[in-house]
């Protein structure tokens, strides 16, 4: 990660107490990124726009593949024939917020399915129910029963660990962090992020990108809420366990208990909570 | 504030140290919520759906037109005329998650602009400077120097008074509150949601829908982070100054350093920092 496109400082004024006096603060970087898709239509090359999304620079090809795969556009690396950064329509210059994607020939993209994606169905308009039954259809790989089981010791310690390393690059308190463990309790990546389905993006697209082969085997530890989009995304990963700081919502369990996913909220001071698929946990 | 549409108990197993019990919990409510717009097109109307965000229940239609507004596509609560749950597909019974807002006849809509909409202009493509730009286009209000100004010891007390009304109304631990403030620190609404655009929305909407004509003086509390989305919002309603529990990004500093907005973040501990016009802070 390069700490210089996450950060940038700022003239404040710090009140503490009754005092007033001029300071300096370091905040978290927030741009724009573009993501467009080049792809295969009738035999002829077509291009897409096909997100603009509020993100903290310095990951962005790994956020691209990520959100592709988490969409469902990608299925790995191999359907990926470059990423790269756009031209900008002023100069010759490369536009560091446009990112496009060229898929390889034969990679099927369907723009009114990525619209409608995960809330909606046909047969009952919009509701939680359609938005479970849309992960379904989506074909998202099976999480199997004989993947990690954990000693609850070892969770109590995971935020730590996520944290020690955010310590590091996040020095303005307000970046969302993702790590990604094997079952010792290894921290193998982290990613931040302004946005947390961003952060999320960035570590499973690393994943793809690298070719990853035993996410069905790890543990992703989130620094904040456990929401059903980063459920659904941990899913497409195949990620059998998520252990978050924060509370997940009524969606996020529903969605992790369709799919013998363990989520494990409020992780700290020493407790947590189990929400589903308690046997992972020893 | 229904409080049984923003929470569900769920059974859960609790870890504290070496301890494990069967316990229950209570979780946010997160579902999916359509907006439809129908409007008119060449004298004719027409129909479309515009935006699906995963929100807690409860205050839809002060969301739908909250959206609407901060969005530019309606300028006030007469451009609107009427708010209702659609019909489900399948039965004659109303949707709980789908709202269409029918707009008055004479109301432009233009899709292409929305999906354009704050990230983006044709000159430079997409940056942050280009979304400063847009939102400078868009026409959000002028904010005056003749607003309120404040005195530092009341700004300490905001975020306290907010929890104290969450609290009442979030068990869970888990949902992004804000609160709208006068001058004089009395704090008059509260609206919460599993995302923090979405409890935005719903408070502007709510004054929208009531003809609230002082948002030119006063003041957003808000409990967690301050993004560049944000501070768009409040700017498009006009309100002078935001006070969050959290940090701000880059361009939410930017974006209220060129409209005269004050933005104070990491209120807490009897400390705060100023980002942006400081002189509303006495």
């Amino acid at each position: 990660m390069n700490k210089n496109q996450h950060i940038h400082d700022v003239a404040i004024e710090r009140i503490s107490g009754g005092d007033r006096a001029l300071a300096s603060d370091v905040l978290s970087v927030e741009e724009p990124l573009e993501i467009r898709l080049d792809f295969e239509l009738a035999g002829k090359r077509a291009q897409k726009s096909i997100s603009i999304t509020m993100r903290t620079p310095g990951e962005d090809f790994e956020l691209a593949a990520g959100f592709l795969f988490t969409e469902g556009i990608v299925r790995n690396r191999a359907d990926i024939a470059s990423i790269q950064y756009c031209k900008s329509p002023e100069s010759e210059e490369h536009s560091p917020n446009i990112v496009r994607v060229e898929l390889e020939p034969g990679v099927e993209f369907d723009a009114v399915k990525l619209h409608r994606n995960f809330y909606t169905t046909s047969s009952c308009g919009v509701c939680g129910k359609a938005s479970l039954d849309a992960i379904r259809q989506q074909g998202c790989p099976e999480i199997s029963d004989s993947g990690p089981k954990i000693q609850s010791k070892l969770v109590h310690g995971l935020p730590e660990m996520l944290r020690n390393v955010q310590r590091t690059f996040d020095l303005t308190g307000s970046l969302h962090g993702c790590g990604l463990f094997t079952p010792e309790g290894e921290l193998v990546y982290v990613f931040e992020d302004v946005g947390r389905h961003n952060a999320l993006d960035k570590l499973i697209g690393h994943a793809m990108l690298n070719g990853v082969d035993w996410l069905a085997n790890s543990l992703l530890v989130l620094s904040g809420r456990i929401s059903f989009e980063l459920v659904q995304k941990a899913l497409m990963a195949g990620i059998p366990l998520i252990a978050a700081v924060g509370a997940p919502s009524t969606l996020a369990v529903e969605l992790a208990r369709e799919h013998n996913m363990t989520l494990l909220g409020f992780v700290r001071d020493d407790r947590f909570n189990i929400y589903t698929s308690p046997w992972r946990i020893l």
